[in-house]
């Protein structure tokens, strides 16, 4: 639960040194002015409706202080990239890295390899040096130029590390688990006494990362899947009671799933993990199903992976190496059940599984994902050479934000089914609220 | 200027018709709420910063009202696109229509031909009525439907045609123009008494109607304008002293140069309509141009169409059929100068000009464009059935809002040349902030 | 085996009627010409090589005909699209009624419902008359907007149908299944003495009918698939030991595999049906995987779902309702042995599977096969309104032919191992002839 | 005129060098072949009809020898690409460096800059050494990594060159002059007795190489035409009286303009060099055109920039630096003349113009020609290791062949009036035969 108190941002120290940046002091001479460390953005744009929420709580403002905490000149930074990946991780690499290189003058910007290994000395992944010439194009690939790797290190190995190699700024691009990881490092250097500023930039596929609007990667996410349901609707309608099925990515929030819904207008019943629902029973999925084609002829269903969990609730649970839970596959347990209920029920079906798994999210980022890219990169950067540790950036209101990383991951961000969001998804599909 | 007062919605009358949608009054049942007259939205989000802003304005927000004032089995709505196309617009036309027809239940849905001279009787453009089967799968064109056109109509006309047809509510898609004369429409049904309500839906492939953050159809123009800009760095990297030049929309406003630059990456001068520039002088374009050229022996420039107006400060003004200026060619200038430039100072040059013109604001509305066309859709549809009049569907902190006209055409936005897109606009060109 | 004899084509008749299209009788007054009936292409168009093929055989070349059999006031024409879809058939359907329509100025044009059942009176699925507006879009769109299915009927009842529906030219778009069956309906027509055409289109996403150099779609299934090569590679790039590993459809042949392949050019193991492979043993596919891992870190499969199906070589048989074997699962089989025996050997890998099934198929032509499309579709009314029957349209040597459904069914095309094709996949990744 | 001399190739001298290629001497082991010197592929497939051309011309086979002119070991080969860009050049020059660095071994291969230029030492632009970590992903990118240039150099000062840097290959890849310029190094270095061996791979994005059925690039060309097409169908179809017009590249050939307009079968008039038109009187385009905006109220034409240019007859020739003429711009023309027309007929237009320019040869290339360059650059270096010189790759009924230059400039390929291309293009859009 967000407070004033829980807002907070830890700053390394007093800063004294004159950022480089040219920018402005005031306002109106056609030049674009430091943040103050004072700004604030708003938490809470709405009012005055039924059911307000409380008022007066604020993130810290985003932007290029005017007085730095880190030396450019005495600074070597580094960047890891963890987890899965998702559009949009090469153009984050390459804004930070031009941002620290170029506009700071940090000339020692590290590439550590294949996530939070390349911070263990045992796996001997040493780290790279970034270059101009090395990213130059790196942002029209998807993946990671760093490479990537699933679960934690020891934050303590991981402080001598940076402390040996020298590294005064840790950039760590991740989700859930790589910011848990990061909070852990900040907290062991602060512990130390090190100055060390670990600063972390959200990445999720699954756009599940609570006080920010929206993650890089996702707008892309949601595009290649609207191609996918494409294919569906042509396949089902190419078919007498024809079933384009399309599991998506989304392990507990259905935003990819709504969003593809949404932009492609052609899909007829949206399954997400944040509402149940009955395959059974007069009101459930299958009989709703059934009259649908009985009109026409075709439909398109989504389904997010991690919606109808519930429905496997006597399989026992599996892990990842994240420590992520392992969903049962709804996917092809759907193709099977409507299979099998509408033989039971002498009506023919036709049903197409699509499972795009990994296409969706293994794209370069769309124009919308990459302006996105390009600011968090930035301001990253900005956030860790006035010398904030253990935050996140943030996005919200349109506006970039400074979270603490406790706050960040204290919660996953949910589609809300009284929200705009899911109202439009069941006003596009026309499907009922809840099957029950 | 905004003010409390100008953001205040006209309202035709009190609202006794309960709503059909079947939305909750109440938070927490899972189902999503109805909106509350007085719900607001916050204008401005940030504060404490060295420059703030005044505290306390807000908008009306948008949504589906628990009363109507219109009674949907006697209503009869009309959709009006006009001015130039931008993508999307079939989206906003095929959600108005859907919401009308499936949640509302208003029957007659009318399509207006060809913009306001379908307004006209005097053009012989009857209506068409809108269906299902006519709107299935328009969202997957470019372009209008119904048509367009340019340039207004009297507003008594229009009045009297509204009145023999029977149409209560027409909703109408366009710019500037468009809108002052939606709202002349408005006007005038008012001083006649008609409860006629008239709403806007803002459209310019510009992106530049003030108080709202952004205008459907922008993200796609500058995904297709980025497009332009990897053929222009392709051929400007093939050649020696390889210029490519790109114009792209935007008259007064430079977001799509802006947002395809960011996107790109590759462009290394970006010209807006906001931040003047010199040609020639040692701080001028044509010398930053050649000592890039000396490193890099490839240069990529992107021009918007509004840009450098004032180097043809000597020729006389143009108007188009909607009252536009007509801009001089900054594009075919800036290549013309160029190559003497260069010639005069010995310097090889080869330069490709791209004009792709209408190319980038042609095209069906991408996923990001699509969500957000299906909300103005809807959320127009909301404001209508509830009796709002004169005003448009705003979307600003994320939130849909509603804006009496009269605001919204007050000021044309501008990109800040000291806001966050422009700065990132320098540090991702590295260009001067000035070229002076 | 091709032989002069059994390359000649069936005619209903004497053809009387002069053809309505004004084509010229003669050579160079700059208007195309009729095709003479004794036009011919060459079968064999290499020589003097150490492996020559016999020269002399000949297919009848496609085309317009001076004299028609039928006369087009009095012809009702029907067509049909069975089996799986492919891109591009509703541009074939299009470029068909758009001939008959307006060129022959055949006034009705069928679409039959659902594949061969709406030929089957049993099925309740009446044809729809095509009209120009019906089909204005539909080349935009993937599948078939008359709908398919699979499986044959009886050709007693169907040639029943087309005397009742007074039905003189079916034209048949469907692989070899589909074939068989136009044949059996040609047969029977013959056999009753009923003046009726059957004309084949072959239709294989897999592009494997003899006697056809590229049947259409698969160039659209190709770029599709590369696009999931792409995703894969990008998935690879950024795992330690990642391994992208994609199945494609392709049944019988690889040139799905290949083609995608050799557009990629990422693919570091391209395996397909006619290439047999062993997994295990110093010149499996394994240790060269683990050779490839250690010096790259990263590799791309690519596996067609008919490949390496001597690996299940124990399990039961099983069919599709249009006779065809079904596949085991040799793409979920590798990813499960690939992880088991890098487990075995002690060396970490991390397999991303992408399976994108119909998602390949789906899809509209591109620019290519739409091209190809309207050929194949033009020339099959072409050889319909002359009165050939029994036979199957043809793409050999850049031309179009004639070609009688027995001998195109007669084999299926494979991918050549010592060919062009296979050949250019191993140079491209370079991989070893033979796994053994 | 080709006849069975003009077709003969010119070798260096014996071939005694065992090929490194692990091919086979004989059919059916499973394992491709060398391909025989004697090898021939016939120029006429067809035959029977009533336009016979003469039957015995044959070319011969391009593909790997199984003895070499070269020795690999003591090899130097070079790169060249001259002339506009054009997609797939990249994929040439990556898969000629990697036929002969990894499959024949030849450790040295340069690329030149910027075309002929790079081969003047005059021009102050040394080759750079070609690796596979420079080449890796460069097929992703349009244009070409080293750089092109116009216009000719001196024949005896590229031979210095070539001697001077020891270089023993020189692959051009380019057009009409650049081949032209390939065959006087190839004559000078004949002349002097000097075994450097000259291949040429035909590029131009028109497509109008005689005896070549398809350069490469062509159908990435008409796609990038097609998407621009959509945009104009986009803009026509929502204005009333609305017209479309595009231009697109095609200075002598049509190719472009007739691909794309069977790709998008939205075309109604088409314009190609090879086909005049009349403007003005009964049977002339605009009184076309005004009648089908009668009934349609929109319209789309496309021309070639080569089309028209009878029109301009009185207007003096410019050239451009490498010795093309220029055209007078036959879209701006059309535009203005359009517009004058219909105003002095009192009919309204509104009149889109679309000039795509560059847009449509700078991208990468799309799948079909990603799989044609692989071949062209392989087989060139096959023709080269084996000695041949003063011949270009040609691509013939399916099949690689090799052309004499002095064959392949004779002539420029053009659209046939009378061809299949061009009636399928009078098919699809519906156009009279002639406007006169």
């Amino acid at each position: 639960m967000i407070t004033p108190e829980n807002t907070v941002i830890t700053n390394l120290g007093p800063r004294n040194i004159p950022s480089p940046l040219r920018l402005s002091a005031r306002c109106g001479d056609g030049v674009a002015q430091f943040v103050s460390d004072t700004a604030r953005v708003r938490y809470q744009v709405e009012c005055g409706g039924d059911n307000d929420l409380p008022g007066d709580i604020f993130f810290e403002k985003a932007g290029a202080r005017e007085k730095l905490f880190f030396d450019p000149a005495k600074t070597t930074a580094a960047i890891v990239t963890c987890g899965g990946i998702c559009p949009g991780l090469n153009n984050v690499i390459r804004s930070a890295f031009l941002e620290l290189h170029f506009n700071y003058g940090v000339k020692n910007v590290l590439g550590i390899r294949y996530g939070y290994a390349g911070l263990n000395p045992k796996a001997g992944l040493p780290p790279v040096k970034l270059t101009q010439e090395l990213v130059r194009e790196i942002h029209e690939d998807g993946g990671t130029v760093l490479g990537s790797s699933r679960g934690p290190q020891p934050a303590d190995t991981i402080v001598d590390f940076l402390v040996e190699r020298g590294i005064n700024i840790l950039l760590c691009i991740g989700g859930d688990g790589t910011l848990r990881g990061a909070c852990d490092v900040a907290t062991e250097a602060q512990k130390r006494g090190l100055p060390i500023a670990v600063v972390g930039i959200p990445k999720t596929i699954d756009n599940d990362v609570m006080y920010v609007t929206r993650t890089f990667g996702i707008v892309t996410a949601m595009e290649k899947a609207r191609h996918v349901l494409d294919g569906a609707h042509s396949e089902a309608h190419s078919a007498f009671n024809g079933v384009g099925l399309v599991k998506v990515m989304g392990r507990d929030a259905g935003f990819i799933a709504a969003g593809a819904t949404l932009a492609s207008q052609d899909v007829n019943f949206c399954l997400v993990p944040e509402v149940p629902f009955a395959l059974e029973g007069p009101n459930g999925l299958f009989e709703a199903l059934r009259r649908y084609l009985e009109n026409s002829r075709h439909a398109v269903i989504v389904v997010a992976e991690g919606a109808g969990q519930d429905l496997f609730k006597d399989l026992p649970v599996e892990k990842d190496a994240s420590g992520n839970k392992r969903h049962a596959d709804i996917g092809v347990f759907l193709k099977e059940q409507i299979a099998a209920w509408f033989k039971r029920n002498n009506v023919p079906v036709d049903v197409k599984y699509f499972d795009p798994s990994y296409y969706i999210r293994s794209a370069p980022a769309n124009c919308d994902d990459a302006i996105l890219c390009d600011q968090f990169g930035r301001k990253a950067v900005h956030a860790a050479m006035a010398g904030k540790t253990n935050m996140v950036v943030g996005f919200w209101n349109g506006t970039f934000t400074h979270l603490p990383i406790s706050l960040a991951v204290s919660q996953k961000k949910r589609l809300d089914p009284e929200g705009l969001i899911w109202g439009s998804v069941l006003a596009a599909t026309g499907q009922p609220r809840r099957f029950v």
